[in-house]
């Protein structure tokens, strides 16, 4: 089958599933399974030879593993011109750069590495750093289940620092705020001068508002995660993607353009 | 003209204003000038002598003064046997019980004095104390103007009071919250136990949201204050209400039932 | 075991359920194993005698079935004196009347038949009746999942009628509205002269915004319910109240004072 | 004075308002005069010469005025070279290829004529555009005071028509919606395929809110407007931007990048 063949949006594309036994790779398969234009070749977890892929004829692989197997597979993928979707955490500036330095000898392959697959979430911080320098003031507000550890959430943390870079850019200084006689975190945690408030209660699940407001108005964006499933559509648009985009991607970003 | 023609509702209300130059006084005597079913009949403020109003043959007196001069008004509308709607400050227990005493001696005289005219909050703040009991987790967001001095608000404090107060009597230990790795604020201010959390941005006047949470579900209670004209439906609504209510009535919340 | 024993909060209820392998009933199932103060005795479906009920000592029976065989379960509980909270629907005037009639000829026991067991959405129709009249606008927005065959739905159409009558009761007209030019649909359905809006889009469940409005302030009551649990608390509730209340209950709200 | 010194930052811009005496022209001067980077040298309204502007030495003009006199006013403004603002409504294609016609002979001046100076609702439109190709649902839900003539609003109607075009660019077919049984009006008016509702409530100013949804995940996108004081941002804005933008200049979005 030559290129021009495989890359025929008619053939459905042929997907392998790394750590197809977890909770996100049995939504994985699934989801996988339920789309018209792609076929799921490959499920393989903990114990199964990766050759598995490779004999399926798939043409992507779909890796959420673990940080310590993960750079195996990756090397495994690139050595054999398989395109990779990776979820799997743990990818700090060093491990991003070698799988830069095995996709420069393989030009074909594209490998894309995304530590949020919430096409709502990337897009609700994609609008959030554009508004973010034309209001004078600022607050994220996010709200969660209560079996959360950590407060804020890690999205509020980086759409925070992603505001706060657009409004140093822009020249804005920090928002207005008469507060003086305040009750201990009553206006919420600071990161990077942002005001962040971290809801917690029984019933919720993951939502995210980010309120911007200037004279006389304000803009909102809020997005509501309701299940896992809520991150299929942006690996599904990553498996569809990541065969015309060779090199290495980082984040949902660059996709959604 | 006998009592009973007085409350013949065919027949407008004679309404004087105390403080009517004032900014709440102003708002006062447009309402009751709009309202069809209410004569406008003495306008007083600084300078000007209360006998206006019971020569204007006012039945009702509404007064938006100041905390020095109120006690001596309500005394002499009481005096009169004029009724009052009373939205001046600083009641304190002892205010009360005076005001108490006077209107033992005269039975047929009826005073309203309200800390918050907004029929909206006050309604908000009903409801939060009777949701508190059903719900394992509650949280307050109010949000407000940069200009504003306390976080939070009198409304949010008050109300998280009465929150803390009815999950007290209904046996409600505290909401669930598993938070370990807490950025210091994130969480909120702690009032009576329940969390409020004070978001401050340009664009936004006075708002309050109470988040009530249980398995799968939540129930949202928020009110939204958009202009000084919000107090003018609870002021008619005691306007209208007093003259049948003789005796001290505190807060707006009986006027509601 | 006398009744006083049984009614002893210190020894746990015993909780039969019928329907046990439907949807609702497995929920039920699980949460009644889940509380402390109850204890799951029988599990019945189509095909087990309802014996099995009374032979393990159920005290209440819980019926989650359809509407072709609950009378027939509600005759025999009466009948053996246990008590029952039911969800099934269909319960028209008439087949309330006969469970009335039941009941009659045995005094101590205690039904609960409720349509809608989600203590949120009960409450936000308690507090919308509530506030009805004293705001001269109101609009309902509910959103959910678009494979839903009805717009507006149930519960939106049951809070338009509450507050419709609430509106008729306290004398308020139609609420001001000044379009003149409006695309067929936009200013929604009406149900009683109430608008009610239908929002359908993936990723919803089930919310529903009850939106009421007057000069310079508006209060919303808004519920998200985000899965079948969410009516577990109210089942639970009625559980724990229904043998200390004798005679036939419908509906949550009398048991949520 | 040469075009080097009238770009200088540290010098304040000169600007003279046309329609000043008008509702938007007298919040313009506010809200020049106010803007330490702007000086308001001319106030010109029905009867003044325009010469006055010139005299003044305006380099920018803003004019809110009427359809009948804006093409004079423009005319005589690009000749003069002296760039405009322009918020005055009634902007045909036709009339603006005449603009650009005037300004082909003069190119070092510029024009910005935006029919909606909001940067939230700008903004809101734009990210709206940006999300519709990756959610399978969008509605639109606008909320407006009940003096409002048309349903659904002019912004409300402009976004359907983006979001439809950047549905139909993506490839994307009708919304998901199984609605069967539905009370007349209740999914709301339907705008190129696009469901609009329009909320109507006293207490309510401006708002409108784009809800887009896809497996287990909503975005919402939210504006709200209090005042016509909201559109002075985006006026300063252009008045900043429009000396270092020759020709026409259609919108408030290119500013906005």
């Amino acid at each position: 089958m030559t290129d021009e063949l495989e890359k025929n949006p008619a053939e459905p594309i042929r997907v392998g599933v790394l750590g197809a036994r977890g909770r996100m790779g049995m939504e994985v398969c699934k989801a996988v399974d339920a789309a018209a234009d792609l076929d799921l070749v490959a499920m393989v977890d903990q114990g199964d030879p990766l050759s598995t892929v490779a004999d399926a004829g798939a043409e992507v692989v779909v890796d959420f593993t673990t940080p310590d197997v993960v750079m195996d597979n990756l090397d495994w993928c690139v050595n054999q011109g398989v395109n990779a979707v990776v979820g799997t955490t743990g990818f700090t500036g060093d491990r991003l750069e070698r799988v830069r330095g095995w996709l420069a000898g393989k030009p074909g392959v594209g490998v894309v590495i995304a530590p949020n697959f919430g096409i709502g979430a990337v897009l609700m911080m994609q609008f959030a750093a554009k508004a973010a320098r034309h209001f004078e003031s600022v607050e994220i507000i996010e709200q969660h289940h209560p079996r959360k550890l950590d407060a804020p959430s890690g999205t509020a943390t980086h759409t925070a620092r992603l505001i706060a870079q657009a409004r140093a850019e822009a020249g804005l200084g920090p928002a207005p705020d008469a507060t003086k006689d305040e009750v201990p975190g009553a206006r919420g945690a600071e990161i990077d001068g942002i005001r962040v408030h971290a809801v917690r209660a029984a019933g919720l699940v993951a939502h995210q508002e980010v309120l911007f407001g200037t004279t006389g108005e304000t803009l909102t964006i809020r997005h509501d995660s309701l299940d896992r499933a809520s991150f299929m559509p942006g690996v599904l648009l990553a498996v569809r993607a990541v065969r015309n985009r060779p090199g290495l991607t980082v984040g949902l970003d660059p996709l959604l353009d």
